[in-house]
């Protein structure tokens, strides 16, 4: 188990993207989203995960995460998932001695372009590059699970 | 992946025992239970395992099922668990060919004890012991998930 704390930022350009590491495309699903946990399916390239996250709580949540067969993890976003499949690719950008993630997004969130950071503790200091915008941490629409439920563009 | 075909009966009497292999404790518990899917936790002796099953279709489900750290499940069960947790310890009794598991239920469920045996295909013949009582395959109240929150207790 892990607690995951992580801060997430709507993104000014595409200035990012000279930094940016090969994407490598995912599409993921959740196969249920209850008041006290996530369940979600992932194909990350050729790789599954299989991912729970506890309820959150500020920017902190439990997480825990497993690799799985990639058939399994597509048999699930087939047979199982309860929402739209999130479709996006993620570039890791590394910026001093961070690395953010950029996801952008397609299908029914096209347009849609967030980066995140991990951080080790809530009050881990961190660069702020010149693409970075507005923090959308605390705002539950960008939550993953929302996105496949509400997708951006019916916004 | 797999298809999860399992038959499931009272038992009459307690004459399985001379046959049973050791006991083994298990303690499991529901973090989600949708109409779709049921994610459980489960501590078997010092192994976690993680299961998702897909909705019941007759005696037939899919399942998929991964061993994890039998820390994480301890936490599953402490903080993400929706249910009370199941405590029961599972025998394993050869027949022939065959392997029932008979659950001997603790706690809430004191009292109950229920042989199951899985199929590889849905018409498979098996040899029916002198122990086995009625099937309870089609009754819901069986279901783990539900004996977790309707435990046999307040029947």
């Amino acid at each position: 188990m892990a607690t995951e704390i992580e801060r997430k930022f709507l993104v000014r350009d595409d200035s990012w993207r000279a930094q940016a590491l090969p994407g490598v495309p995912l599409m993921q699903g959740y196969l249920a989203s209850t008041p006290t946990v996530t369940v979600r399916a992932r194909l990350e390239g050729e790789q599954g995960v299989l991912t729970l996250k506890g309820a959150t709580h500020g920017i902190r949540r439990s997480e825990y995460e497993y690799p799985i067969p990639a058939e399994d993890a597509k048999a699930m976003l087939r047979e199982l998932a309860q929402t739209g499949i999130i479709e996006k690719t993620r570039y890791r950008v590394p910026c001093g001695p961070q690395t953010w993630e950029l996801d952008v997004f397609a299908g029914d969130n096209a347009g849609l372009v967030v980066a995140e950071l991990e951080l080790s503790h809530e009050d881990e200091p961190f660069e702020r590059p010149s693409w970075l915008g507005v923090e959308v941490s605390d705002d539950p629409r960008y939550y993953n699970a929302n996105l496949a439920r509400h997708p951006f563009k019916h916004w």
